[in-house]
């Protein structure tokens, strides 16, 4: 193996290869101790007190920024961290110090011949690099997956939070110290040159979580050669069936487009049936209404003419913000068509009341989530109880779709013998008994 | 998305494309009587006649070159197809026709709400692609595990099977149009420009399963962006415990090394335990009595002087053949970092009749394949009780070690509601119910 140059990082990122392997061997309560720990530490008043000192030093950065212009007013939210968001954040630690334990547990358990067992056991994936936007909670919460999975985790956190994100990390560091626990096993990263390094690391580092705009997503994908788990482009579509409600689809196209235009699973195309007329005009004034730049096809200009023309690239375009593109479709032949051309696999919709089109559409659509009669914004961790999720990905190995903390374990087979080998085994020879236990 | 140019190649995949949804939506009944049915008729002695008539095409072919000494003679073995092996062909297809169906399978049912219900099903990934070597009845064996998995193949065989190949994919197609499924389902590249095409697709090929060289696999996984599921390098140790047996060293070591040295899950180094030295003395004596030559550290040259000298590149390196590197450790620590440091993740095996000296091994190797008192070359499909196997992966993430059918598919989250939009949920208004079904 051709290892990377020797360098501070990376003698940290080893020390922290072995610190995961105290977390991967606890004991279910050892590691339902040190969560519920981690919760009670951030309940105590000093350190919220702390927490939120350190946040103030980010905020007071974050809104001079954005008087200036150079930040936007989402982010400087995002940012602040209070006694509510922090009491959220403790729930949720103690609930994974509750939630089933991922780490070795059992898949197989096989009897390959007489005293030969093999056994396929849940384990941790080892050494997770996380990159994530400026929300000091995501910190938190990633750390307490990583920790419920038995890995050890690098994080690097949008620069806006590093006053708060250094004070989140003593905290994690002294309950690790608590538990006899190598702090290395949590790592913060602070600037981006320690990005670049950490993403060289491809013989240490298992798994790299890209988090934030498409664009860094895809910079991270094309400077290393570890497994990169991401929120990448997320093109969702819905689908106004000609069997569509009208009051569904009205609804589910507001919520769809408009909570949280950001997301990666805000619908950024509305499809609509010839047939569906009633219901896509439903839908595309209350669009208008919620202040949304709506972009029609010829067919939808044709009844909405004070709306703007969508050019091809619209239906390739992830817009980010309150903008839609509408398109008039022939048929769902057509609808499916067009999603598979178009779609990035995220999250995709059909609203209609004709139960064998949403057959169809389920069983055709090649996307990690596929609705029927709902909203592509339940596309998430939380919504679909997965407890806390690292992320949403569009790839199709390994976890698709939401992520919680099963996407951060792998498996091993594991072989218990006393002295067998191969050649003893085949035609003529013996035969194997492949008896599950 | 920036497609990939036209041409031919891309015309036919998205065909197999097409094909594949025809694949993922039979039933069960319809996926073993296909699957039955090619069974069949590999059975029949007509086929059976001009699959060998096609396969002395390639043998002659194959002699003349072994004569030249182009080709190894192992390979003109691999490359010959009889009634038996056509007859264990046959029996493998009737297992899969019988084996529980990996398509459609329901991994979660949750209630997310009234009437809001969360399924998890599993799916074919869509395209598959696999490049392999000249052994036609791994097209058979990997064309069963794609229709199994619902998913279409664009297949690539080593050339010197060219003929061979031809003729069973004549048979599988005359047996996919029986069943009423486009041809194209199942696709012969027969040329190294189609490898190249075929790996450009990454918008079309979920998959790309590489076997073959090392050489050749690294090939493939720095030409392509589709995911590489891969025999990578198998660099796989025997570590001799203190308290190792010396007939197990012995035996374990002579069939991990001899039964097939150019199989990845064949050992290259072999550890031994400063307090082993009668287990290495007998394991040594005996590599070398089955012509195995032994390169061995200073520690091991000192027992046995007409032995070579190992260098460091030793640790690192696949023979591939009859090799074997030989080094003394002083304890288990060492003999785990030495594997942490050298090993590629495949299999690795303790000798010892110390329970707690296997039982830390085979907690704290990071190793697809962790055995204790066991060859290492029972890592592998079919003696795990796989089935078929499409190959060994060292990646940790999706599917790890052998892999059957099972990592040919993934999963969709499907949804269906009457009309719910996330903002209806939150605090003081509904929640989630989140209750398993």
């Amino acid at each position: 193996m051709n290892a990377p140059e020797a360098s501070v990082l990376r003698d940290t990122i080893l020390a922290a290869k072995a610190a995961g392997l105290i977390l991967a061997g606890l004991s279910s309560p050892q590691r339902q101790a040190l969560l519920a720990d981690l919760s009670a530490a951030f309940k105590d008043p000093q350190i919220q007190t702390a927490i939120i000192a350190g946040n103030r030093l980010d905020l007071d950065l974050a809104r001079e920024a954005e008087q200036k212009g150079e930040l936007a007013s989402a982010l400087v939210n995002r940012l602040s961290i209070d006694a509510k968001k922090i009491a959220t954040l403790c729930d949720g630690l103690l609930q994974m110090s509750r939630a089933p334990e991922v780490v070795g547990q059992q898949l197989t358990n096989r009897l390959l011949d007489d005293n030969l067992v093999l056994k396929r056991i849940t384990c941790p994936l080892g050494v997770l690099g996380v990159v994530f936007e400026a929300r000091p909670d995501a910190l938190v919460q990633i750390t307490g997956l990583a920790l419920k999975s038995g890995n050890a985790v690098i994080l690097k956190g949008g620069k806006e939070a590093l006053n708060t994100n250094r004070v989140l990390t003593v905290v994690i560091h002294n309950v690790l110290s608590a538990h006899n626990i190598d702090t290395r096993a949590v790592v913060l990263i602070e600037d981006r040159e320690g990005v670049a390094e950490l993403l060289k690391q491809n013989d240490l580092v298992d798994l790299m979580i890209a988090r934030g705009s498409s664009q860094f997503v895809h910079y991270v994908r094309d400077n290393t050669s570890i497994p990169v788990m991401a929120h990448a482009d997320g093109i969702c579509h819905l689908y106004l069936h000609s069997d569509a409600d009208s009051s569904k689809a009205e609804r589910i196209a507001v919520d769809s487009k408009t909570s949280y235009p950001a997301a990666c699973n805000t619908v950024e195309t509305l499809l609509w049936d010839v047939n569906a007329a009633v219901a896509a005009d439903a839908a595309i004034n209350a669009l208008l209404g919620a202040n949304v730049q709506v972009r029609g096809c010829e067919a939808t200009r044709a009844r909405h003419p004070q709306i703007l023309a969508a050019t091809e690239t619209d239906w390739d375009t992830e817009y980010g913000e309150l903008i839609i593109s509408v398109k008039q479709v022939a048929n769902l032949d057509e609808a499916l068509a067009h999603i598979a051309r178009h779609g990035s696999r995220h999250t995709e919709s059909i609203i209609t009341q004709d139960q064998a089109a949403a057959d169809r559409f389920l069983a055709e659509v090649d996307a990690a989530c596929c609705f029927h009669n709902a909203s592509t914004r339940f596309s998430d961790g939380y919504r679909f109880g997965l407890g806390a999720e690292v992320g949403i990905s569009t790839d199709k190995l390994h976890a698709r779709g939401p992520v919680g903390v099963e996407g951060l374990v792998t498996y091993r087979w594991l072989l218990s013998g006393n002295g067998q080998i191969t050649t003893e085994y085949g035609e003529g020879k013996k035969s194997f008994l492949h008896k599950d236990l």
